[in-house]
């Protein structure tokens, strides 16, 4: 039965899944890293027979090389590409500016455009790209699909998406907010209303996809309406190692006064702040699991993550005019059960409730946890970015 | 009866107001401008009398001889100090870091601190120093009081003043969020309650003071817990000139796409964005009229600065848990009936209405926009921060 392969491409690794289309089941599963260093390192996982197997000893010169030893993965291993023809590779792409509203075929034109809105995504696009070529050297008779993490939110109106800066600068440096986790909210948004039993056209929702990386995206009639990223996934909410909001006058202070450069700011706004920043460690489990066992200061930088939270649950509340629904969703939106109701207190006034029976219940199922009959269903539903990526390409072939 | 003289100073100019404790009246008011130029500019007003006086022909050569230029209009067209001795000298102050919750007497400590807190305005406290050491020298046995922009949001949490930056980096630089605008927000809070006949404990008020500046305050119980301006006036709500909320990104975009410098940038944010960056034209009334001729430009940026609005009243709402008020003060708030009307639209579910009628009332009176009998009340209060501070200098002499 026919699959999709969905890559999703770094720079120096990439990430893909086997994912059958009837039955929406992951056949196979694996990781490439360390491509480019002096010995690469591969994982493979066939679904159907749960064998893994993984190769850290030889190099793997570039993205070309990666695939080469992924398709061996496949061979000794399987499942096999005959039992399974492809029928499409759907590559993740970050940034689709203001050019891709939807999922697309990818042809000259759009290698290009991919490739000419890196100004963007310096770091992701030209990775994704990288992912592309090899594939279509892999597999030069399969659909190459790219879904980017922007499109979804290219139903934002001006008001939304506008920064009131100098607009002749904005358009022309292509400065305004574009959103990312788009394939993300959209799967989610989805997945929601399926399971509310009600057409998305009904709905008035919020979705906090709250990984690593975080975003608050309000969804209206299953349009993204207002999303917490901006230009770059760096504004917003709080998140594992970025800053999300701060004034940008916080750039020029630190010049000033600490003697920081333009790339070190970046940097440390990037990768140094957020979860890390406040407490010394990123990763939200341990931070919590610090703050559980009565840590201050992780205790704290929770406290500043959830106001942070809840400010957008307002702000977006205030954009859709209302709100039947609040989804929580990734890693730790998924799993961090005293995070969502800490987050949702004080909101009743909104029709905001947590049950906490259904909140603490730990499942890999879409669920309630708000009260029964609230007038907000609040809902915990797993993401699923591969399996939507693999949706949008089987769409287009 | 005694009085308190009011000082706005600025690095190149001052504003001054005499005003009267008992019934809280003007007694005079002035401008005094172009200080180290080849000629200044001085304007008095008694406003007891109505006379009115200007002068444009004299070099004043620094703050000092500002103040002589001031004390020889009042001595010339009154009203005379001997009639309304000086109980103290209030002087606006912006920036007071996280060292001042409340006004204070000017000791040198006091004077050391502000000139300290310079990192933090550059531009401004300097200039409010020299307005407060020249008012030292031309009234040396009257106290000198300063009221700080900042002080009313000291009573922010950590959770709300804490941005996800590298901690020791943000210790060291002092950076957080401070919020200004305080006095106008500490005084229209009281007003309101005043007006509602309601103790200010009991209330849950959302400020938006938007002028030229602008800034959004949550007040609960007649604390600030959350305000939109930041470690510096560019944070948060569309102004003038002033982009408030973009992604920090943007900073290094432009530096990357643009070749824009650290100060080429921070000039752009602050002075050629806002209103007058989407529209090329800073001042609302003008680009409200423009909209109102059919001026597609002007209607645009009018939604990006009511979409700002809007995200702020939903998040404020939220981290109150509950709105008992909207107040609405400053030179565009007290006066764009248009504005507020819009800005609000869509605000049903939180019980924000607008009655037509009494919000196109012109009126230099504090009123009720609101329905009739609505749930939340939704105010104009025209603000007096030169009242606020008048009084606040009272209060401790
Ligand atoms: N059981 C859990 N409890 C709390 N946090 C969890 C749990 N499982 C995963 N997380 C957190 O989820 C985050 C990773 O989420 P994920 O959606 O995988 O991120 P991303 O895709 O953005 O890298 C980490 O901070 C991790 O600690
Ligand atoms: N009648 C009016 N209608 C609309 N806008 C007005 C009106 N009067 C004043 N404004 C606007 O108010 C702003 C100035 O407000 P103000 O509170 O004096 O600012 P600031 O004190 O921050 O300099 C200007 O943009 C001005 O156009």
């Amino acid at each position: 039965m026919s699959a999709v392969l969905v890559v999703n491409s770094g720079s120096s690794s990439f990430k893909y899944q086997l994912i059958e289309l009837e039955g929406e089941k992951t056949l196979a599963s694996g990781l490439v890293e360390r491509i480019g260093e002096e010995t690469g390192a591969t994982k493979h996982r066939n679904a159907l027979t749960g064998d893994e197997t993984s190769n850290d000893s030889e190099p793997i010169a570039d993205h070309a090389a990666g695939f080469a030893a992924m398709l061996k993965a496949f061979e000794q291993h399987g499942p096999s590409f005959d039992e399974h023809p492809l029928l499409a590779v759907g590559h993740r792409v970050v940034h689709g500016g203001s050019e891709f509203d939807r999922a697309t075929i990818v042809d000259d034109a759009v290698e290009e455009a991919i490739e000419r809105l890196s100004a963007l995504a310096p770091l992701h696009n030209p990775a994704n790209l990288e992912g592309i070529r090899a594939a279509k050297e892999a597999f030069p008779d399969v659909a190459q699909v790219a879904v980017f993490d922007t499109a979804f939110h290219q139903t934002l109106t001006p008001a939304a998406y506008t920064y009131a800066i100098d607009d002749e600068l904005a358009k022309k440096h292509q400065v305004r907010r574009y959103g990312f986790h788009g394939t993300s909210h959209k799967y989610v948004s989805q997945a929601a209303a399926d399971f509310l039993d009600t057409p998305l056209a009904e709905l008035k929702m919020i979705v906090l996809h709250i990984g690593n990386g975080a975003s608050a995206t309000a969804i209206e009639g299953g349009r993204s309406i207002e999303t917490s990223m901006g230009l770059t996934p760096l504004e917003g909410l709080v998140m594992g190692t970025r800053s999300g909001d701060v004034d940008p006058a916080v750039v020029f202070h630190l010049h000033r006064e600490a003697g920081l450069s333009f790339d070190e700011i970046e940097t440390m706004l990037n990768k140094r702040s957020g979860l890390l920043g406040l407490t010394g460690n990123g990763d939200m489990r341990d931070v919590q699991d610090a703050a559980s066992r009565g840590d201050q200061v992780a205790e704290a930088a929770l406290a500043v993550y959830r106001h942070r939270m809840r400010h957008y649950v307002g702000a977006y509340a205030a954009q859709l005019g209302g709100l039947d629904a609040i989804v929580f969703t990734a890693g730790v939106g998924e799993n961090n059960a005293l995070l969502r109701r800490r987050t949702l207190l004080g909101l009743e006034f909104l029709g905001v409730t947590i049950d906490d029976d259904r909140n603490e219940l730990a499942s890999r199922e879409a669920r309630y946890i708000s009260k029964e009959g609230a007038p907000v269903s609040v809902l915990v539903v797993p993401t699923d970015e591969e399996l939507e990526i693999a949706r949008q390409a089987a769409e287009l072939v």
